[in-house]
């Protein structure tokens, strides 16, 4: 896992005087998308996780290549960004260990810290044989009880609370990292797990929120292969009505 | 309100074959910076709310304009989008007007609706006279408790609850609208409040997830006006450790 | 005219070190993308021009208004932009007075001069009451002669040649500024100029280069309106074959 | 060398009715952006060419990385963009190869063709064994002799005046590529030219146009690598008054 800090942008944003709102919602949107393009070419998945600071799952990559994506920020904005990256049995404890080393270079609003690049004693070769597991959520129904339904203030009210009530499921029980990703869309990266504790999951959201999800999950060696498989394995349960697809080919409802 | 939603959009994304996530994501980025800078010069205020529906307060500005930026859209994107706008007395009103109208003309997932454009009987001349109310919301110190502090799942998972129980609250009590900006920020968006109002609800948010705010609220005819007062004010609690300024020069700490 | 110069760009592209050059093709091209979208807004027309130097026409518009795009540079940008503006009877001697503004200023490498505002006694007003003349060239049957069938080497400088030629004849006889906007299109902002004028124009590019021009021609408060009927015109040079069309309805070739 | 062209750009750009200029201005833009990153990306260097034809240099690269662009585009524009490749012993030869392969899939206005994809019998292997020249030319003292004291239009002319000589002369005495760059920047790439060939190149434009420019020159297994150089190398001429640097590390003019 990788976190991608901006230096100092809370200082940034009010010097010399208070910036414009929309002109940083426009700066920060544009930062992500570039980032997102950055790992998606190297097959990875990105989050804009708070804007401030974003994270990604880039499996089987040299640490050395987010130097890169350090650079061109330097060449393209009014900014510059730290990063640290983690590599760990499960994508909290990595993003954990990639948080503690960009805290070691000093605090996110230092005029001292100025892209800090913390990756530990990385090995490249050894990142490459690992798997990860990419799970991808969605409303059941989505556009039928919400967006066709309710007011947009409470659908999306919904969905932020179904998201809230799975993130903190996911990271309590699981080590695992869950983020909004648009729409009525979530997707996790987990550890190695079994088709039960995406059912549990899915139940859990269920009793707390009253919202039901459905999932596509799948292993790759990069996020990008997971995550299309995941995709794919959503769409199944869309065909089909199953809640949970695409460990082992078979539905958990079954 | 105007509510901004993308035609047809999860159809399209797995259209012919399922699109690379990352892809979309920066699609999604792309088309909100684009709405933010849109919104931004005419002096509105934008939410990336799901993405794929997007939420502008544009006081004072003709509801005509919008049909502007469904042209832009049309040049520059692989999708369309269709446009609500609603005028109330509250922003949940004026928000739930401006879905009830899109909902009329047709599903977001049908083929049929496509840069469908609801306004109503829109009232140019009338919005002109109006005065919207923001607040800019963020956590005391986040840098210091949070960011340099935890685990960047846990910075942003606290984050996010109290983004989710401001926002619920505000929209229960007030009929207000709040939304994540990125970094520790909230902006809400609200009928004419007192300071007591955000007194409570900094207070509320501090009782359920123990997360401490402060607030800045200014009122204004355009949401970059009330927006622009709102975050001077933020500024004035920062340096002067109260929490809720910019409503008659006093803050409700007094 | 609005002439618009990023401030010490050269001495920033080396600065502390050469910087990626496709970094800078990026930089540049956003750039001039997000100044394209900014006065398109105002229904005028931009050109890239060399890139660090752009420039608009902005007819009818207040010239204040531009000090908000060099605000969203600051705010979006790792450098900032100085703006001049000049308003005259041709459009080459508002170029030359925004030019000579902007260089009263002080130097574009200067660390002295940033973000220069330099528009001279303006009167709105006055401005809202001119009409501009828009001319908008392509080569006939370009994809056939040229794209289909030449090294795109070769096309490129065919469509260079034919650019340079009409670009110097127009400034020298009639004072009026043209530049290459993609494909093999080239738009003219000029005086009042009669067909006859166009007419000349496109013979003298043939007899010089061999390349065969047709052009639309149309007048209007803005920019926009004036080039929207001249894109429209030159449609009718397509289906007709004629050379010169949208003057007063009569082609020239009549 | 690689080509890429937009499929079906010019009917598109007129339906169902003339599109906004700027618009189309932005588009345009947007896309060489996104093209630029990617080829820099990839160690390569881009050229916005036409616009709707834009040229990148990837040597050493598999061409089926392009794929990957095409499904880009197709994912974040509303146009689909087909792509030629080729090889050769010159830059010119490698584009003719690419153009006529591009051709020979069907023309650049036919709704028949899609994202054709034209590479020929390609060897990555091979490949990764060649070298490429990159010559990186500007004018010197531009901001002096130009950008400070002439009116932008004719600053504008003269620098477009000299890229159009010098693109020509190389071309027709080397097979060489030219494109200007921004500013007053032209970047040639060649095949292995010494440094009597810079000379003269700068020489001939200095007659032809009363232009005076200065040259580095550089070699390498990627453009980024040889484009590095030139620049590095260029910084010496603009240091020591010469004006041709980088070949041998010896000047033309010693």
């Amino acid at each position: 896992m990788a976190l991608v800090q901006i230096d100092e942008y809370g200082p940034w944003t009010v010097t010399p005087s208070v910036r414009r709102e929309t002109d940083l919602q426009s700066l920060q949107a544009d930062l992500y998308a570039d980032f997102a393009s950055f790992v998606g070419e190297r097959d990875g998945y990105a989050f804009y996780n708070r804007f401030d600071n974003m994270v990604a799952v880039t499996n089987g990559r040299d640490a050395e290549s987010h130097r890169r994506f350090q650079q061109r920020v330097r060449n393209r904005y009014p900014v510059t960004v730290s990063v640290g990256v983690g590599r760990a049995a499960t994508p909290v404890a990595a993003l954990g260990l990639a948080s503690e080393r960009l805290q070691a270079t000093g605090s996110a609003q230092s005029a001292d810290r100025r892209e800090a690049f913390a990756t530990g004693e990385t090995n490249p070769v050894a990142n490459a044989r690992e798997r990860v597991t990419v799970a991808h959520f969605d409303v059941v129904d989505a556009t039928g009880s919400l967006t066709d339904r309710e007011n947009a203030v409470d659908a999306t009210l919904a969905v932020r609370r179904a998201t809230l009530e799975l993130a903190t499921h996911l990271r309590d029980a699981h080590d695992s990292i869950a983020h909004f990703v648009g729409g009525d869309n979530v997707i996790a990266v987990c550890p190695d797990l079994d088709a039960s504790a995406f059912d549990r999951a899915v139940s859990r959201v269920r009793e707390a929120t009253g919202i039901e999800l459905q999932v596509g999950v799948s292993r790759g060696e990069t996020a990008h292969e997971a995550g299309h498989g995941a995709k794919e394995a959503l769409e199944v349960c869309r065909e089909t009505g199953t809640r949970v697809q695409g460990l082992d080919g078979v539905s958990a409802d079954d």
